[in-house]
């Protein structure tokens, strides 16, 4: 399998996308975020991602200008309109200007209407507690998720990104608010196995351990009732405080009828306006240890914080280099071959 | 059984704390939140903990008086000390400060230190609601619920309440992170009943279906690794964040030993700094009608929205009076006697 180092991956994708006429802030916020995901073992929110965002603004259907103009803003508030610009374009300019209002006031939280797709809402947690703050993210999404109770989709994965930092390296949970993601169902069916109940519902809203029934039916909110009412949430965050689009009125990423017209809510929260930073960071680290080492259940290895696979990831892929698919090596090539750009 | 009306109830909560020596302040914002749980039908958080805050100021380890102090503000962020006063006092005084900051700036999160069992974090989010903002609260306990991987207890039930205004009643939820309260595995061995694989693991951290099993065990945290992420980023926010206890270094609502050392961590988003507060509230209601219109589940009545039941209740019990289970009714009496007072 082809490998390569993140930052040769990250100038591959930046090039491709201002040779086809992306603008420069977009292409750059865009490559970081989807090298980041390669490096912390989410490929599935990596370099794959690239050739469906190309395809979508050579369908007039995404912008390759930076469009992204704030439109409401008060000392701890933003309203972002993205103007159909690249989602993570959008996100990393919202969570620096987050960042910064929040250093004044303490705290600051926005939403982003009219944007796209943005990747993993990790990358832009990981920017607050870099700069010592704590970190929220998540997004709406078009998608197959049948709130609690309901027999047809309405909401979408609707991820949620919850950071902060310690002495080492950030905490950092970035979760899908659906059971499973889609793609579990489809490696299920390719295996020719069943999945567990809870996972999915048929057509007609009965659970299933089918996942061919589970693709046709739809997908459960995590917890239940619990995750049901979180994904509700994040929606009207991302989609109502914002001014934008909600529930299944939203536009699927693969599906070429139109702009996504999704929205974000993030926020930072400055932990040296609440207390001693170093102290924070201390106690945190402290916590993490003592729930490592506490008993670990039947067969756990190690008792994982949020964000640890996703830090030995990074660790094994700085030192060694990304490993890309074929398919996904292939497309990339496919993706620069009109400019003259190879990998 | 005996029916009262919420404001007697509340009078004779109220009237009872402020004759054992309680500040009026403290006991009026703990009468309204014990009683606006009777409201809406969340009895465990109801009259029934009287007799548990009285025991406990009795008992020289919560304090009757309102030492609630903030110790570091911004424009949009404060830490406050509750002084080991009445929670429910503490987390309503930081409301009512997040809700104003916010009316200025847009936003305000608040962290609270040395604090005590605050009730329904419902209560709290219902105030920002009701004042055009989304609210979130959550705080920190000590409990039994084991992180994801772990073997042993270390978080507490660690409850979440988000809501937003709508045209009508505000959308709340208000969850345990824990995939049940304890109460359920209570009651099922009441019953001789068995207990969905899941709920509970037995003291070796094994899945166990045994009530009796998963009460010498320990609860499991919602949705898995999800739930347990966010339960812990929780616990960072209202033990760390506010410069407080966390983890298994808090101490039980019924544990005789000393203050409960809990914290929580609040905030008020407002709408109108973000956009329209008006088209805000008609387009969660009208979410709210196309949610509650899809085709339901079998075995479905009605798709209930974040906060349905609750409201729902509120109407009945508005209308008929709250009726109060015998043996609480006796407890209520006995904490009136010493001062002449009887309901």
């Amino acid at each position: 399998m082809p490998k390569f180092s993140p930052s040769v991956l990250r100038q591959y994708c930046y090039d491709v996308m201002t040779a086809s006429g992306v603008d420069s802030v977009c292409a750059e916020a865009t490559a970081e975020m989807l090298v980041d995901a390669e490096v912390t073992g989410m490929s599935t929110h990596g370099v794959s991602r690239l050739s469906i965002y190309m395809e979508r603004i050579q369908a007039g259907i995404m912008s390759p200008d930076n469009n992204i103009r704030i439109v409401q803003e008060a000392p701890s508030a933003l309203t972002v309109d993205a103007g159909n610009s690249l989602g993570a374009a959008a996100a990393k300019f919202t969570m620096t200007k987050c960042i910064e209002k929040a250093r004044e006031t303490g705290v600051c939280f926005a939403a982003v209407r009219n944007s796209n797709h943005f990747g993993t809402a990790a990358f832009y947690t990981k920017m607050a507690a870099e700069a010592g703050m704590m970190g929220l993210c998540c997004a709406n999404l078009k998608g197959n998720v049948a709130p609690f109770g309901a027999a047809e989709p309405y909401l979408g994965t609707n991820p949620l990104s919850l950071s902060c930092p310690t002495k080492t390296r950030p905490l950092v949970t970035d979760i899908a608010t659906s059971t499973v993601a889609l793609g579990k169902l489809i490696l299920a069916q390719k295996l020719g196995k069943s999945i567990p109940e809870g996972w999915a519902l048929d057509k007609d809203g009965n659970p299933t351990t089918d996942p061919a029934e589970g693709r046709k039916g739809m997908l459960t909110p995590f917890g239940g009732p619990k995750g049901s009412g979180i994904a509700i949430m994040i929606d009207i965050a991302s989609g109502i405080l914002s001014g934008g689009g909600f529930g299944n009125h939203l536009t699927g990423l693969y599906e070429m009828t139109g702009p996504q017209g999704v929205g974000h809510f993030m926020g930072a929260i400055d932990v040296s306006h609440f207390t001693d930073l170093e102290t924070f960071k201390e106690k945190v680290s402290e916590m993490s240890a003592e729930i490592k080492a506490l008993k670990k259940a039947p067969g756990v290895q190690e008792i994982l914080m949020p964000g640890d696979l996703e830090a030995n990831k990074r660790a094994a892929n700085e030192a060694n280099g990304i490993e890309v698919e074929e398919p996904v090596y292939q497309e990339l090539l496919k993706l620069g071959k009109p400019y003259g750009l190879s990998l």
